[in-house]
């Protein structure tokens, strides 16, 4: 092996994801992630081994890389492996080429054009729908037969380790008869996993779900940050806005959907059966195991959720195909979201509303202290891995501190 | 004068509206429209009468010259009123710097980030309030405390000219069990204006009511396509999604928020008041009349709708200041559209929705047929002009016809 790799590392010999980068003494570009390093690609390019435009490499995001398209990318991706676990490749005796995580600064990966989130876990639907509407009928009838998503904001998207703000907006306490502004009271994440689209359509062309593979890049870890307060009083009739605008955080590598093929398997029985358009073959669904961790200020982390991402009951080629069946096209690294991603464990759950049941619950920390939402000084991070036997591929964490409301 | 303006032109010397606009013989670039003809700026450029970097006048988006700020962008704007006036003026002699505009090709004026519209016809909401949900209720409780808006699809907002394919999607008729799958069967318009974002602010910055005429940069036309028998399945809870995402249409020429500046009046009175950051001083409305024409595949056009822009109960600097209220940063290029306007006056409404009342009133068209939506060949155009005496501004038109489904 050119290089070390920790065992149990998420960045293994098998994982090899993208993203961007930059060191001190240079600017956003393009690398993999290898155990605790990252192979510097715009670096190995100048070593001539690669027979594609190298200068997208030295961007600062991936879409130009990507746009490159998937025979080309997975076979960037096989190459680096190959080297990666010969002695006498290109890589060795290069040890300019690794540039060591811990210093090095993770950007962006991606400029999204336009940002989808579903809301496709089947137990997260039905928890929110019993505190947010009616608990005999928490599920509407439409959910079972439409992957249901609405379009979040693409400008708000942030990386892993940016702070944000506790944001402000118009809130109506029960009791009150008008209104009230001020910060939030609800502060929330929401555990979710989000693909990046690797290929374009025009506009009236549509996806079918045997070919959306084709049209994915690879995920990420996404922390769909929200205000429950706010959401509440805003969200009807045309959903929610500002509870959820201010800011979306996301991990900063992505792992290709062909790192995660072997952790494929079946998704939730569907039943009733879906319209054509939305049938799929073959299993679609990825064991991805995932958690979620609060830190306060001085304190260490609470581990307050753990969930997988095999819950899903609508799946992303079904999301794809849904999204693109009236021709609405999409383009390379628009950001698709899968909505949270709850199981049916209480512990399970992939929201503070979920798991502090509105409240009515709180979580107790291990300093201590409870939460029933995120407080200031809270840093929430999430974390997500596949593993089989011993072969791991992870996507590292996403993790963002709450600071208070300027 | 330099070059001659038609009396009752839309592209007044008072206008001087921005696009990007292309010829056989030259790529996409910057130019203003003047009467009948477009005031090719790359071209101007070339006589060295500008201090900023003119490169940005070949780009085929505007969003790089409106970075240059409105001190740069309104000077630009006054320099070309002064020239055209100027018989003498740089300009003088030179036909060749105007080209016609039946011989030019429109393109898209900018690169949308991301795109919002919003809900802000009191006549608009209450009429849809009636037909969707509940007749006596039709207002929901926090239409007059927020100006409602949500988050649509960028990808899919398309130039004048551009025709359309009728969307496919799931529906679910009254007397279904489940849905069926189809071409919509209640394809509508909406009349909207859309305003562009001319400066960009950072995450957790909000903008004041005050300060937002200086994020603004223009106005377009905006047509907001919308399925409306998919809208009704699939809008709850989270808002409309496949129902509008398939297109949206705007007119291609950016007029200035400078242009408008003498057609501004004051809106409807908003009661009860407001929350203090939604609070505004001065006339934040303009006086534009707005008209929309279905024209059938063999058939002259029929005027269906007669409105204005100064119904809107909610104005473009308290919409801004509530899109950033909570720190949601917002783009240069970024859309904001208007949502529907409609007046009182039945013939006012801005979509078929309202006009037909849901389908059970047609609407007669000049050549004898019915319209209770819009039928394939037909072509809907929106017009849009500001008068005050002999000063006229106006936004040209946004014309897309509607060919069958794929």
């Amino acid at each position: 092996m050119i290089i070390d790799i920790p065992e149990n590392s998420d960045f293994s010999i098998h994982n090899i994801p993208f993203g961007i980068f930059s060191t001190k003494d240079r600017s956003p570009r393009v690398g993999v992630a290898v155990g605790e390093h990252i192979l510097d690609l715009a670096a190995v390019a100048e070593l001539d081994v690669f027979d594609f435009n190298t200068a997208l490499l030295e961007k600062d995001t991936l879409n130009d890389f990507i746009s490159l398209g998937k025979e080309i990318t997975t076979r960037v991706r096989k190459k680096i492996q190959y080297w990666l676990k010969d002695d006498e490749s290109v890589l060795a005796g290069k040890p300019e080429l690794f540039v060591k995580q811990s210093e090095a600064q993770m950007h962006m990966p991606v400029a999204i054009g336009d940002y989808t989130d579903f809301y496709s876990s089947l137990e997260h639907a039905t928890n929110v729908g019993k505190m947010f509407r009616d608990p005999e009928n928490a599920l509407l009838p439409n959910w079972k037969h439409i992957p249901v998503g609405y379009h979040g904001r693409a400008s708000s998207i942030i990386v892993s380790g940016q702070p944000i703000h506790r944001p402000k907006g118009q809130t109506k306490p029960n009791d009150a008869e008008a209104p009230v502004f001020g910060p939030t009271r609800r502060l929330d994440f929401e555990l979710e996993m989000g693909f990046i689209c690797g290929k374009e359509t025009t506009l009236g062309e549509s996806v079918s779900t045997k070919n959306a593979e084709d049209y994915i890049f690879g995920l990420v870890l996404f922390n769909d940050w929200s205000a429950r307060d706010t959401q509440k009083w805003e969200y009807v009739p045309l959903g929610p806005f500002l509870a959820k605008n201010f800011a979306s955080s996301i991990s900063p590598w992505v792992v290709t959907l062909e790192a995660l093929e072997s952790f494929k398997l079946a998704g939730p029985k569907q039943e009733p059966e879906v319209l054509p358009y939305l049938q799929f073959e073959g299993n679609k669904n990825y064991d991805i195991n995932l958690e979620v961790g609060i830190q306060p200020e001085k304190g260490e982390e609470t581990t307050v959720c753990l969930s997988n991402f095999k819950h899903m009951y609508w799946n992303m080629a079904q999301q794809l195909a849904h999204h693109t069946v009236n021709g609405c096209n999409i383009n390379i690294g628009d950001m698709m979201a899968s909505g949270t991603i709850s199981g049916k464990e209480e512990n399970s759950f992939g929201s503070m509303l979920e798991l502090s049941w509105g409240g009515t619950k709180p979580i107790k920390l291990n300093d201590g202290s409870e939460r029933k939402f995120i407080e200031d000084g809270d840093t929430v991070t999430m974390r997500g891995y596949a593993q089989n036997g011993d072969i791991r591929v992870g996507f590292g964490e996403v993790t963002t501190k709450v600071l208070p409301a300027k």
